[in-house]
């Protein structure tokens, strides 16, 4: 067993600086004494915290404790780390800010200390400057997660370098309804780092695709070894492309950004890894990953609404070396017969506003055309007549479903126009393990990464 | 007057082919006959339609009619067509679609047919295959527009060419909370085509920013001219780029698309017309331009509550060739005298979790520090805090008004995570004229164009 497996199913849990107050950190106090996770408040001031006995210090507690959360003032933190390794934690995570971002001198230094003293031991530290670990699948978090409005069963593991974007992206991926599956935040890393997490969540089975906001790297040989023998697809984005933006990094997580333009032909050159230009783009192409089969070829047919929105598209696929498919005649005639005579039935399938009735036998005739091998189905039908005449969308997903998983190839569905028809189509994607998105730019990016990952692992 | 104001406003408005039947159209009719602009049904086979006396044809009618909305069959247009010119209407649209853009010889006759008899003709076409417009002032639209979801007093007009995009583009814009003047959509472009429409909107005192979505242009040299002379903004959208995208224009509105290349070199060369790469962005800029003053200079101060995002806006800065702004020390030292510690008082000032707290005076010191030209606000606070605690955004949300107003900088907020947050956001954004996105990328090309905008008008 890995042995960060201590950060995400944690035998048992000390929160120090454990607080009712309404800071930072009390939401996720009251969240795990409320659990099943074994966990003690340590608060040097309070007898109770939330109803349970709150301990001065760690080595009070009589029980062994597997995993130590460290919420104390900056000042404070390097005696609490003292105190966990006299107390035999096994992982540490240091969520408290203020250590060498800030290029204080005094500050950097405590952080120093820690890594000095932690060097010669079997504990792992997280942090500190970030919020530890979400693991979707026991719900266990050191952060503010409310599981309530997250998505079961996700696939999606991500790796963050800050705490609020950590949140952020639970936030976002929850709004979009994209199933996560472990979220850690590794703020200034003075010993877990992005290559640790990289090894575990490669060995996790419940962890089909890997998304990674990176700052920078300290381990440079051993990132681009770990990099090489991935087997799981990982999505990257990283900053710090100009000077400005590496100086802005410096400060905030105390990390060397390097030179982006190895990162890029570095990235370029690696089998399973993808730069991605910005994390809704990031976020979406993992979820195509995690919920649709992979792209076998490269002829791409379109379904759409819109024929701008399918022109557009035909722009983009072009662009990222994809084919617009053939379609067979037999296809086509099929489509015109059951359609408007002034459909467009040629790659794209322009069915206007006719497509609430003849989507469905026009999606069969596509995935069943040996041509095509996957499908961007672009739904952009106002709000009013939907919503007017209570036209239901659900058939239509629940075909895209079973039609995906029977032939095995991939559908993304680009959803435009109003929030409300956008929400229609996530309030059926998690059901429907469905890929949707709001751009076509992302669909097609994903298909190209989609179709690299397959016949990368084939030509090996 | 323009002869295309009666396509804004008209007296007398008859609908050929109105129906209380569910389909195309039905709620058009409904919502011009319970309107108080003057409509008139005309339907070959009912004596009334929503309670209104129905007429055979227009030309039953005892009253003139300064517009007339076809929706008839693709067949029966031309008869239509000549029915109105017999009538003496000045405007007519025509929505059905079927003509050129099929590709069908038959077909794209009849169309070159109505092209014949209106050309010695006053009477003004839009269309075929198309919606029309909708006037947001006066509330006047041929198409499905629910009013109540609008936002009043918008000043950013759109010219799309084809009906479902213009609709798509509506219900965005409510969405976004982006408030709309008039919407005009050109389909086949018979007669009236975007250089009207440009022509008009530049004299249109209630437009103030114009968004062209364009699949080809037929009249080049007279676009060209047109657009040397807007004083306006235009941002524009044009498919075709690749021979691929250009097919699928091709059978969608029957558009040639052009050179792609000649297109780009063009519109670097306009003044005041910007290209852009997506929906999203163009409307997204467009509100900038929309709600708040112009960019008088290149340096741009970032306030942050997530140091990555910070950082990666500072990429982009430098990207688009703009400054990342040097703060006044003494900006930089009353910041820190009012925030904790561990925050980072240089650009980007990165307030972390204290933004809450922080961010109303910081951003008054920003504002005020003669080195700063405009400011971008990310705000990415997690969804549980805020909801929890139940934290008012909107004393800074005036704040950004006051400050946007008395000082005369532009503010662009880009909100990161929860839909719910974002939520927040937009429910303000009409009261206070803020300019809301959801990715830095958008603000930064904002401030590049509204830099660019002011700066080459004051060289003339």
């Amino acid at each position: 067993m890995s042995n960060l497996e201590v950060f995400f199913n944690p035998r048992s849990v000390a929160i120090i600086g454990a607080s009712e107050a309404l800071k930072f950190g009390q939401t996720m106090t009251q969240y795990l004494l409320d659990s099943a996770f074994k966990t003690f408040p340590v608060n040097i001031a309070k007898e109770e915290i939330f109803g349970h006995k709150a301990y001065k210090n760690i080595n009070e507690i009589e029980d062994d404790i597997e995993l130590a959360i460290i919420v104390v003032k900056n000042e404070f933190v390097l005696q609490s780390v003292r105190d966990c390794l006299n107390k035999g934690v096994k992982g540490i995570i240091i969520e408290s800010a203020g250590f060498s971002e800030t290029g204080d001198e005094e500050l950097s230094k405590i952080q120093q200390e820690i890594e000095e003293i932690i060097k010669q031991k079997d504990t792992r530290i997280i942090g500190p400057n970030c919020v530890g670990v979400t693991n979707f699948s026991n719900k266990f978090t050191t952060t503010e997660v409310n599981f309530n409005e997250t998505i079961d069963g996700g696939k999606v593991s991500v790796i963050a370098q800050s705490g609020v974007l950590g949140n952020i992206f639970v936030d976002w991926a929850a709004s979009q309804k994209i199933g996560l599956n472990k979220v850690v935040t590794l703020g200034n890393k003075i010993d877990v780092d992005e290559i640790d997490i990289l090894d575990y969540l490669e060995n996790d089975q419940e962890t089909k695709v890997i998304v990674l906001y990176l700052e920078g790297v300290k381990r440079g040989k051993e990132f681009i070894n770990r990099m090489k023998t991935m087997t799981k697809p990982v999505l990257i984005m990283k900053n710090g492309r100009s000077e400005i933006g590496s100086r802005a990094i410096k400060s905030h997580t105390g990390s060397i950004a390097g030179n982006d333009k190895i990162y890029d032909s570095l990235f370029q050159q690696l089998h399973k890894v993808y730069r991605v230009d910005n994390f809704y783009e990031m976020f979406n192409i993992a979820n195509a990953f995690a919920t649709q089969p992979l792209l076998k070829g490269k002829n791409i047919a379109v379904i759409t609404s819109s024929g701008s929105l399918g022109a557009l598209t035909c722009d983009l696929i072009d662009k990222w070396g994809l084919h617009l498919a053939n379609l067979k005649s037999s296809t086509m005639e099929e489509i015109i017969s059951i359609a408007p005579n002034w459909i467009s039935a040629r790659n794209p399938v322009d069915l206007g506003p006719s497509s609430l009735s003849t989507f469905r036998p026009s999606l069969k005739l596509l995935m069943n055309d040996p041509n095509v091998d996957g499908i961007i189905n672009i739904f952009a039908v106002p709000k009013m007549p939907l919503q007017k005449f209570s036209i239901p969308i659900s058939p239509q997903l629940r075909e895209m479903k079973i039609l995906s998983k029977e032939i095995k190839k991939p559908i993304i569905t680009c959803v435009y126009g109003s929030r409300w028809v956008l929400d229609y189509f996530l309030k059926y994607s998690e059901k429907y393990s469905l890929s949707i998105m709001t751009q076509v730019d992302h669909a097609v990016k994903a298909y190209k990464m989609m179709h690299e990952f397959g016949n990368r692992g084939e030509r090996r």
